[in-house]
């Protein structure tokens, strides 16, 4: 434990996190303006007119939401921080950051050829991004005995083989997005992404060695 | 408690859900921008022209405060979180941070005929929107024990039956924004959002069950 | 002590906050956006032309951060919360955020007559409606009894002539910039607001009610 | 210690410092706006054309993140804050903050004469306006015993050396934004910025006084 003293707990990494997140995950409202019509102007078929926003406002907070949900689970299994899991984490917080950037011109162009191809083979791109860095940071985690030792081997390796395969068929996708009208491909990154909707698996830990329930001291007043 | 290991406490839930409506009560200051006039152009006339900008400033802001108060009181009650509870959280955030979306319009065009009943029907529905998450989140955290289990039944019917007025009360107002200039619709949905200014209602707890006071430890020093 | 299952302690009010303030102090740097100037253009003037850019974000800056640095010294002598001290704190934080919006008008307009003093005047009030909620808030805590018990009865009173002098002085410099060009009025409202760099007093507490030194115990290694 | 009651512990002042840099470091994001093109237009020459903006957004999410990374390993050594201390903090932010404001400029007009050095020299002179807050925060920290008493001198000596040449290293490179065409100013003080990515070196205690591994009552369970 050569650097343990400049190895920190996890709380303030992802107190950080989470604002950059929540932040993350706020500020397309920004874009996100109310039609403002002339006199005369019609406001129903103006609101209506701007439906590819709300569209992309929705997929945003969804895909952001899932990695928070998700790295809220991570938070669980990830013992102690140090400098390298800290740069990785900055990697993966402006890769998710960046996702809701390049929505509206898939709602815009999607079906329209070459343009559609385009806006899909970068939103799947950008989607592909984060579970990228998402990787590569598990990777460096548990090599690093950044996790917790008390979960076993074959855990660890699911976790790992699950991550990887997310990659790979994100991949996929972004290849997919380049084909017909992009798609296929596009679905393709998306379903990935939503995968992690899913309730993520019960961590797994060596006999005799499970953690005790954070929720027990709850229960001591009489029941 | 098939699920255990992967429920938490809600600690940093609420932090994810504050710093969101932190950023969202924030946000709409971005659109709040200081008057530009030519020289030889009317300060003042042009302050004061831009009242709907203030009201619909000011009308956010209570409204997402109201919900931050009402989910400061909600994390007494609550206990632990799951993922279902999380996606619940998340649909709730979404649904809070839009309300500032359609002030505007309400404030430029209401009285105008069609568009005023456009712009008050949508704004209705924005502000119905998180009653609905919230009721829904409720009756999810009550039927999967996620609430203090020494919270009476009465009590959490008392908030059943609260909550699911509200929506009521608020549909009701939506469909008032379709008739005549829609400002007994918006008033309506208006007035039941506000109702959460009315201080929460003590927690009953079962006999023998009361939670200790969690100021007592600062009274320890001789007074 | 009524309500008190409804009271909390202030970690979260203050965490909620906190959480407003940074995301004021740092919102107006959107606003701040570098010249962009056409092939041929200079671009050292258009960066020079801007100065009331710089002058406004460093005002605002400083302003939103004196209140932060003041709120965190009284996080020290609050001691709980409750319903209307959470809504007056809505209020101050609304108040706060406010801040930075008519600080450009000033910079640009100053000393151009009739705007100089609309400027002047819109400023005043901004920079004084803080400081009213915040008087409004203590002696709400105070006569609700939300402070520390064991603070003495002249130290809050020495705070309460404190506050109100500094509303009164305010409230004085908001009439001064009706007067002449306005910058008396605008300087007088300033410096009551820069006031709060000065490092806040010590708390007096009652002879044996000294709160334990919250440093203490980091002293317990050997020294 | 004579003003030991307005002394706070650093936990309140390192939430709200991180806060604004995760602001900071998530704003720029609302200038990075997909591009939108007339039908017929090229969507893929149009992506391609805003290479600056990702230029910008990357190096300036590197800046802030390094800061970020410092100021949470120095929440390892700073033991307490005070007033001075929360000013010079509130100084270090607002100058982090503002990082970001000259970047495109950079990637616009490099290497084009005039406006190419001014372009340099503002950016260099904001990337090393963090540098000498940090640096006077420092020294105010150190002769204020605001650091972790059992710290070696030497340690402490060897960090003010280290902050201090980073300063000098900063200056020189604003000197060298004015030669040529900027580049090399630019880059002498964009390598000095990153040379924060190497991990932080060790802190140094005084024989016997080396503080318990915070990590530490994690391994209680056997392992």
């Amino acid at each position: 434990m050569a650097n343990a003293s400049i190895d920190r707990k996890t709380v303030r990494l992802e107190a950080f996190s989470d604002a950059v997140l929540a932040i993350a995950i706020t500020l397309p409202l920004v874009d996100l303006k109310a039609p403002e019509v002339a006199p005369g102007g019609d406001l129903a078929a103006a609101y209506l007119a701007a439906w590819p926003h709300y569209l992309a406002y929705a997929l945003s907070f969804l895909v952001i939401g899932l990695y928070w949900i998700h790295s809220h689970f991570g938070g669980k299994i990830v013992r102690k921080t140090d400098h390298g899991f800290n740069l990785l984490t900055l990697a993966f917080l402006a890769a998710v950051s960046v996702t809701p950037y390049p929505t509206l011109p898939v709602a815009e162009h999607l079906g329209e050829g070459a343009n559609g191809r385009t806006a899909a083979f970068v939103y799947a791109c950008v989607l592909t991004a984060p579970m990228l860095v998402w990787l590569a940071r598990w990777v460096y985690a548990v090599r690093s005995g950044l996790l917790d030792p008390h979960l076993t081997p074959a855990y660890l390796k699911r976790l790992t083989v699950k991550y990887a395969a997310t990659v790979v068929l994100a991949l996929l996708g972004v290849a997919l997005a380049l084909v017909g009208d992009g798609m296929l491909g596009i679905a393709t990154t998306i379903l990935v992404t939503l995968s992690y909707m899913a309730p993520p698996g019960l961590p797994a830990y060596r006999p005799g060695e499970e953690p005790e329930n954070e929720l027990q001291e709850a229960d001591e007043r009489p029941a």
